[in-house]
């Protein structure tokens, strides 16, 4: 239930006003940027507007028509802008975010971390947890993997993000990283969501790869309903019967969310295709079908990489991409971010 | 089996190798656009090259990696432009075809052909044999709809295409039309993909919407092994479990068809996606990931149309798409087709 | 809209609603098995059972809650039995079909026929006809194939079942067969659909491999409402992510159809699951849910087979099969058929 | 890799063998029922046979033809039985595992594992930690659930099997119930495979509704890989494009699973389904083809419940589905498990 106060609504009706509903079993949520609206939810039962509409200081109570109602633009028409680490995700400018898929030497992270800041990414990407189908493939660096990340960081002055794949580890995580990446097989993992709700750093939550949109929201919800209101949303391909990409990226879900949501929405075409020569077609596609940004694996050496080599761009294809995504993103009036004065 | 002749191979040389072959069962298909060329075939066996490359006049005689022959860009490197009533399909500028879902009246067709003849279409489009889930939802207007497409053709010189769904009915589309349309539903249709690669018209293949891309280069194989080299494949969203568009648009089979196939691919984002707001979106996704144009519904008033009144847009709002895609088609080097001198 | 009729109404009663139906530009169908109950449909818009609720004659008029009028379990509640060269399909006893995939010769089709009649088939299946993916594969014996199968039945007196791919080959088939398959591929060829309406023998509709439980009943409808009462239902698998069969057997469609319909419904478990040690497991499975029977690929030397060679059971396995599926269909209360005097 | 040990090998030549691979990198992994067997992995490059095939002791040292070493039949060929609190699943008796979707009270849970026990259930299933879509449904009541099914254990005798939803929880969940079962949801959550692979308890995987039978193999190896041996397999609906069950249950799975691994396999039409009246008919197809129990949701009071309401079974349809399960299961030779003398 949404709770609009009045324009003149007093803190003390506020307060009490939560406390009408806290004694009625329910759980109030501030709404981001917005002090005057409410979000009044409950396990058990579903509230009623009629109980909350005459006391002081409400404009309106109404049930909204969709679970998610943090994620929902219904209570928040605008955008938003999430900041990592000073780059703004989901306003005007485009966003890139490029880097190997495992973290798996410093040297490589390294050398990677300045190929792709110098090509015009936005934010570096890398795995120091790695979720693996097989026990026995490389899970990833872990600590060690973070802290070389953050070096990266310090050389190049991009951003960092990285995935958290553990409730155990979203406080180191967090601690190192600009942003949390909750991953496509983690996206109803509901206590790594909660957790990720209670760490100060954005998240970036992955589509599962059978979500649909309603449980990615729903998912996203969960991050928010713990009070993280610094959320984006991945689109990275979903499992259907092609013969032709690993996955199948499914591009209409970003003007679809863009209509339920203002939670931005970035498109990893590299998960998606699981071959080289289609990430750069569909990074353009993201950009012409209104994404605010792509994520972009890219190595060094690729085909001596311990994951997903067969995806990853080299630096040259992957600088000759930004140039053409950045004449699309253009094209429809999202210019590619300008990149203010580096550290590095 | 390809067999490529030497430069100075005789006719003479060449048609007792067809004798070769087809006394041994095989049958020998010319490629299109190359009179060294030679695709041999077989029902029952595989021919084998050794039989063939010590024959006068041959250069080379080999397997090919596919089952089809006449598709692939390996026996055809480069691309293939399909000419639809003088609009070349494929070649250097982007193509937008427009029209009704359905031809339901002669005033309503010409409406709105002069509608998208006027926001910038190239051809026309519109349904006059109509594949209908029920039987008792409209069919169509069968041959009458057929004059009023001709009619309309006239007045605005837009060339016209209209989907065949029975082998019967061929030679009438044939006749009437630029272009004739396979459906989704017919693409595994093998006897109306024969017939329609006896007709001399273009066709355009639209892909079932569980077809993998090797079925639905074979379905073109089809048409392609009875003579008729002019043909466009169409991608227009399989089915998945979205929540929130009809079918999941594929784009990705864009790059990945264009890697394997000589032929030129049509993007078809109205029925994909069955609700208006995400047509524009994906129609410029279309442009930038590299496909050779659009295919997208109009009505005059779309509340009232008979059939998939949800998806189709207004003149008003095909005009800005068009103006859109226009914009995305030129950042990737493939600027809207520019219209010669109309007709009309 | 369905119409019921007085107990008492007349002939002439009856004469003049059909008359006032059709003069409104409607059609009115019989419902088999019923005079007393009539469907009228229109494509342009919903009959209003007002108009006809008051005529003489009439006890009760009103809309369905489906599309599928005829094929609904609602006017017709009671399971329907198809009769297939004296095999009742839908009765009480189980179905055994069975045979080669395709007619490849007469001695290899006589041998299979007389193998699955020795073993327990009651009716005989094989392709004279062969949809097949690549144009370059074998394509069936045609004609030639149906008279091969005519003398199998001659033979073993076995009814025979194949399939008709086009409109130009229904009468064909249904002169030499005792019923015509419609396969999954032709599943929403709609003019095929309404030429087996009016074909006099029973139609198997083997439901498309992507096509929905409402879709594979609205085909049934096309067929139905030509005229043609006799339609049984074939779940054969659907298109999925599958990394171990060739499609997804979807078993539940068993007991939802016969919720919905009335019509019979046989399972296929060999194009399914594409290998043979899954054949037996699933023909249980299908038994157990509820089918009114299977079809099965049998094969005297797999291996050599022209089509779908890794499916095809022996005629050993076949016969264990038989006996397996015996006592699953016993345990249901669905015994196997009886088998009455053969002809051979 | 796999390195089979001589019959008369010794320990010291084990000990040596086991300090060999481990100081050149690897991890060695007992087989399970064998200790003439000894798995060998490593995430960074596979082993080399040929420097162990030399060594004292060893008969045999090879690469095995999957990823998942431990749940393959190849290095077990016998079927694993798994004991869940003294019944054992995956042995001569078919196994019903049944109680409500969630714990919601003491005396709604109480209730139904006295009926479900006197309706012919061997283990009671019970969530005390509910995976739900939306964070505002009903989460579970936590420790409290679990106390309640360790009191419904003690008045039917029933093992109890209750899933964890987090690292944390693991050690709780192993402490109070008789086996871990692991979410659908939560099958390429590694870091709680990994916990529960260090859990005392036998644990259930669910297969994740897009997880191909690779991945749920290869996330039971995770399980194993950590020393738990007790790994029993569920099949619980895919998901597809169904418009009439929640999910499509996916049987083929079962007997392909017997093909490449030795863990039993459970199916859970409830989930699958969605709906009530086709709970019955899938678990009668899942003793057919070859699974080794079912799992199935029952409620007093289905209407009232807090979740899955739709898809729950009375008691009374439960004694049902158990009557005709039996006389399924008894047909393909594999009789329900008889209850040993239970300790109510």
């Amino acid at each position: 239930m949404l709770i609009v106060l009045k324009p003149g609504a007093t803190e003390d009706q506020k307060r009490s006003l939560v406390a009408t509903a806290e004694g009625g079993g329910f759980r109030v949520h501030p709404v981001p940027d917005s002090s005057r609206r409410l979000i009044v939810t409950s396990e058990r039962r579903a509230p009623d507007p009629a109980a909350f509409i005459a006391q002081p200081g409400v404009a309106d109570a109404r049930r909204t028509s969709h679970g998610y109602e943090l994620a929902s633009r219904e209570v928040h028409p605008g955008g938003s802008v999430v900041q990592v680490g000073g780059v703004p995700v989901g306003g005007p400018g485009f966003v890139i975010i490029s880097g190997p898929c495992a973290v798996e030497s410093r040297e490589q992270t390294l050398a990677v971390a300045r190929q792709v800041r110098a090509a015009g990414a936005h934010i570096l990407r890398g795995g120091a947890f790695k979720p693996r189908t097989s026990p026995y493939s490389f899970q990833g660096l872990g600590e060690d993997g973070l802290k070389i990340l953050a070096e990266a960081r310090e050389q190049t002055g991009l951003p960092v993000i990285t995935e958290a794949l553990d409730v155990e580890h979203v406080e180191m995580v967090a601690e190192y990283a600009d942003a949390i990446q909750i991953g496509s097989r983690n996206m109803h993992n509901f206590p790594l969501l909660k957790r990720a709700g209670r760490a100060h750093k954005p998240v970036m939550l992955k589509r599962g790869f059978a979500a649909t949109l309603e449980e990615l929201l729903m998912a996203a919800e969960y991050i928010l309903a713990e009070g993280n209101s610094d959320v984006m949303l991945c689109e990275r391909g979903i499992r259907a019967f092609s013969d032709f990409s690993r996955n199948t990226l499914d591009l209409s879900v970003v003007p679809a969310a863009k209509a339920l949501t203002h939670l931005p929405i970035i498109v990893d075409p590299s998960h998606a295709a699981g071959r080289r020569d289609l990430v750069a077609p569909l990074a353009r596609a993201a950009a012409a079908v209104g994404a605010d940004g792509v994520m972009v694996e890219v190595q060094d050496d690729p085909d001596s990489a311990l994951c997903d080599s067969t995806q990853a761009l080299t630096p040259r294809l992957f600088a000759a991409l930004v140039a053409d995504v950045g004449r699309v993103a253009a094209s429809v009036d999202r210019p590619l971010l300008s990149r203010q004065s580096p550290r590095a």
